[in-house]
């Protein structure tokens, strides 16, 4: 193994911004490149459930790539909750977010490069938002004809806020956690369970950085203005209704689940973000429960 | 983390309740929005087999969710079978039957909520149990066409037999067991297995809790007593058949399997329904083993 | 739990021979219920896929059941490699055979009965093994067409022999071992993929028991003697190519890994049967390595 | 079981090799099994997704098999990239590649023997690159028509660049590793996701081996030397393209995680190749919890 480790960045902001921006990069490189591959293939190289199966790949690898550098948020909603929840610092909010909506912008370029010919060759070379040919929806996510306003801004707050209730509980000692190992694995599937139920109003984007990253890259890219001004201006509700649903999610799972679980003295006993629980957790025993808060926070 | 473990419901039986509740509207938010997707965009956004994963995957969110509270029965006939079965007391019964029944309907108003364009653009607006634009199949289940009654009813007992029959031997000790950490997402692919065989009469609901909840829900928001009276007022067998299944099952365990196990002396051992036993599992040795009796079971 | 610890049966081999019969029941339930599924709604409730995975479930609940009494074979094939390998007594053979065999016919009576409604109505009340409307195949399985004798045969040795050659490695120690709590999961994976890839000739039987029970079965449930007669006399090829390919796959594994492996010292390493490796195994570390042998083995 | 330890090969590069080409066999065995069973039951036996999961399947059955002994590359450009990243000695690479050619080519030669008759019905007995009846993509992979030169080279540059840089951290105890025991299904899924999402152009072949075996083996099967004529010569962009790929996806994979995690001063601490690491790993218990930390994190 070459010993380049000078090349260590040293500021730790900066490393874990690199590590949200790497993992949403690859979450949206599995994600759009199923969805240019199943469309651009008109469904004979795969169908709509292996687009929600890549995502679901997508966030496994994002996870593994990244848990332990920034705690894997890949989705500025997940970040303003745990902000809200005391596991991350206000400070990281901003920096963290716009690596996601960058790391989504570049894996869109990518997306866009790999399969430029097969996108020129579906759409005729116009490259639209609307009709049989529109190839706008390989990127961001849009509503169906017949959704209300009101209805896909609900359909977005239920979506995010399953995400957070789903996955808020896997990593607590005191309820049936999952093995630390597979967690990305876990919510991978969680992911692909909401991809596949609770995308049928608008695409389940329930992830403002994945919704908007690509948004921007079809502007940039010759989509034109239509990418942000069709269905009136729809294009700020998969950014403002996730987080709303994310917190709202968040606190139903403290109320229905973390403050009813049966040791209720570590209240900070809450899933960490960062890997080091992993490692320590295994040590512990129900006896030695003192000692493991020290161990595992501190 | 906020502190506001002055929250915590006081009553244990509340808040295993609310476990209940909380778990069995996880299922069916997952698992009725999926069958409203596939359903409003006439399959081409999902299929049937994005249903059943849709189900499953619900199966593993409410058991990581709940298992730690209340067990994750998310079913009646679970609940009556643990407590058959002495792993649950009988005054559990009604209250945690009451609490999923409450979840399912809750679940199903929220899917409504969030697919009510879709439901109303798909039907014309017409909420119908019959026909090509019926959409109560969407929240409860209904038998095909040719199905008799008898034959509906052994396909509840067997499919719900099987079930309890699959998922007891999960965490038993002296068999194979599955990873204790991973029986979540074992039980599910049990769930995806049923409903991928035998839900071909009549829907798999196998769980009196999961079609009641949704059939009050459709009679209360337009679908009519319909919902009830339809098929010569099938509803009652997915409330009647399931129970009876489930206590058959568990019989067909305890005679081939939990009676014929190599260490016939701990009979009390059967898998416990709490998670305890996941906890301390890790601790013991073979050479423990009049020990390990005693710490998992007192 | 109810203590009828008494009700257990004295004899060891009666104990396995109840639990091989169990274990390829539930095989047989879920495999043959989705069949019938699939075939009956005509691929609207399920397609190919699901019928692959719903056996693939089945296999994973059927280890699960019974690994910890009989070694969870549910197979002649397997059954007589473990006799080849020296991991099974040959007296065990043909009694395991018989369970098995009777297991799965007893489970495609039961899916005869549940399905009967649905058999009928496709069949026109007809049941046949050839043309648009058969109905056979939902049990046993048959050849395509154009399938010579010789082709099918090798068919069958390949695919059981890939059987075999995947499944003999998960437990040695001396390799990547799969997690041995997971086993059942990782051989289900491993059977879905020989359905979906070696199923296309003559339908993967690679099983002698899952291909004889129902066959038997639907010669007396009405189908006739055309089950056996039809294409020649067919029949007797999932039962003698089988056996043939799993020896020939673990032989194939222990000439290029077993005799490979890094420590040629403990040749009787070979993975065991029995779970007893599995609960022993957790307290071997390499410097105990003698000691692991005499425990794991004696 | 039989003690014939004295069939082992003295030569470790040899044994290796024989676990390579064991390896690659089983890939191949599934993935192009599969190919055939699609294509030639005109997707009424499988879909295109079928087809990914076998592939899929293939490599998690692979990595069972021969991870203990070779590393289970599979792949020239994974072992290419060891050697770059100096996990594996440049001695072994020409080998390996050879022997993953040669199972790549023996399979496809089994699976052509157990598919004869289907392809030879589908194809009406032409065996042909072109056209709706060709057969050649069941073994190797072909580009679409309109895809242009470059853009094939850059689809396997960023197909194989996927895989290195989501499996490097696997392993990696410094992040969140992987269960050791499960890697093989890790890889499995993502594989899979590359598959389904990055085949759309030209197949995801990202595997020299896995495309030039098959290749061979159709040009002295009969398909004659279009399978490398045509497309203008195009065969060698899956031979050229993933290794640079592969190379490149490593160096993300330092920049980005691996030279950022908490711990610099370990540099070798890169994922191994060899399963020692899994079986040392193990052997860390509580009492050493100082040391562990030390290496791990300081």
């Amino acid at each position: 193994m070459m010993k380049l480790q000078t090349l260590r960045v040293r500021n730790a902001l900066v490393r874990e911004c690199m590590a949200e921006f790497l993992g949403t990069f690859v979450l949206l490189l599995f994600g759009c490149s199923a969805a240019a591959q199943v469309k651009t293939s008109r469904e004979t190289k795969g169908q709509y459930l292996s687009t929600n199966m890549s995502f679901s790949v997508g966030v496994m690898s994002a996870m593994y790539l990244t848990k332990g550098i920034s705690g894997a948020h890949l989705n500025p909603a997940v970040t303003l909750s745990f902000c809200v929840l005391g596991q991350v610092r206000w400070g990281r909010l901003v920096p963290y977010c716009l690596s996601q909506i960058l790391g989504a912008y570049v894996a869109s370029a990518l997306v866009y490069l790999v399969y430029y010919d097969a996108i020129i060759t579906f759409s005729g070379g116009v490259l639209t938002v609307y009709g049989p040919n529109e190839t706008a929806s390989i990127f961001a996510t849009y509503p169906t004809e017949y959704l209300t306003l009101g209805r896909s801004f609900l359909d977005q707050v239920v979506g995010t806020g399953t995400l957070m209730l789903c996955i808020l509980c896997l990593e607590e000692k005191r309820n049936t956690p999952a093995p630390s190992e597979l967690i990305p694995a876990i919510v991978a599937v969680i992911v692909l369970g909401i991809s596949m139920s609770m995308s049928g109003n608008c695409g389940a984007a329930i992830n403002p950085a994945r919704d908007l990253g690509p948004r921007l890259f079809t502007l940039s890219a010759g989509w034109g203005t239509e990418v942000f001004t069709c269905y009136n201006y729809w294009f700020w509700v998969p950014l403002v209704a996730p987080p709303i649903g994310a917190v709202l999610g968040s606190f139903m799972y403290l109320i229905f689940i973390h403050w009813q679980l049966c040791d209720p003295e570590p209240p900070e006993n809450l899933p960490e973000v960062h890997t080091t629980s992993d490692k320590t957790r295994k040590h512990i025993t129900s006896s030695e429960k003192g000692d493991e808060l020290k161990t595992a926070h501190f």
